[in-house]
């Protein structure tokens, strides 16, 4: 009889790779900057040859999530398949880029305990709730204030800011290309780097 | 303002690794082999370079779809997961060997309604229920037969075959280098690999 052969280890694609895989959490209000940043986040990382992949909610809203609503019940079962997800991109060896407002601590904390110590970034998009009503990209503000979207992060729901996020930017004081110069350094100092 | 920039295309991501991210989907009875073949074929092509990673249903069971139960809905639920997720990963560039029992032909279909065309490989390993249950590797038939566990697929349980698979592999009359030597040319033959 042949012996078994071993799933491959977490280890030996960080070795192929030239980078482990981890999570890199991006939190912050509707209109704080998740999806510009985690887009050319992600174009930075692909073009310097890593692994890189972007979840965000928009994405599992129409697949994976497709069966949830936007209870608070709905919201936290959202957050813990995301969470589920990104460890689970994680572990094949992919940076794992997830953009969500997850304005909850204990949703957050549950997205960290489900990868290796040291292998989650969480990086705060750390802008005042005025500044992103004054952008308002998707016109999302203007309908809460009407009070056509109940439950609205930073308006009628709050959002619960990181106590100690690996990193805290500033996006209406920062260049795109300055946060995402900030979270690549973050990135080089990750055990196995 | 710097032009948004776009999201990495799968026609990138195929361009930097070397082959196209898809699906290959293996499907049969407890005991057919599916864990086996998987391993060895993810181990195969690692070893070649490839980016590829196993989902498996007991992996699942432990973390996205551990508030899921064994009736019915439930298990459609977790083939539906199962597949979403399958999907991500081939989205993100990696070969997915996705290993399920999956009984049912419209679940299976589900599956690879979620790719693009050409993309999803499904193997079934065409086994007869007999030499399964004398394989019986983790006890599952007998306790299937002491009516210790209901709804026992080959059992107590309808398994839909596959009317047209991408590779139907006898593992009772194959070695697993025979199988996995199998599911690489095929592998071979995908658009863009």
């Amino acid at each position: 009889m042949p012996v078994p052969q071993q799933r491959v280890q977490s280890s030996e694609r960080a070795l192929a790779n030239g980078h482990p895989g981890c999570v890199v959490w991006i939190t912050g209000l509707s209109g704080s900057g998740k999806s510009t940043i985690s887009t050319a986040l992600e174009r930075q990382l692909f073009a310097a040859g890593r692994q890189v992949y972007v979840l965000d909610g928009d994405i599992l809203r129409h697949g994976l999530n497709q069966d949830l609503g936007f209870s608070p019940e709905a919201r936290k079962e959202n957050i813990r398949r995301a969470a589920q997800v990104a460890a689970l991109l994680a572990d094949a060896g992919l940076i794992c880029i997830g953009a969500f407002i997850s304005p909850y601590r204990s949703d957050r904390d549950l997205a960290r305990s489900l990868v290796p110590p040291g292998r989650f970034i969480e990086v705060y998009l750390d802008v005042p709730v005025t500044v992103c009503e004054g952008r308002d990209p998707k016109g999302l503000y203007a309908k809460a204030r009407a009070g056509l979207i109940p439950n609205f992060t930073g308006i009628s729901a709050p959002y619960e800011a990181p106590l100690r996020p690996e990193l805290d930017l500033k996006t209406n004081q920062l260049s795109v290309d300055q946060c995402v110069a900030a979270i690549v350094s973050k990135l080089e100092t990750l055990p196995g780097a």
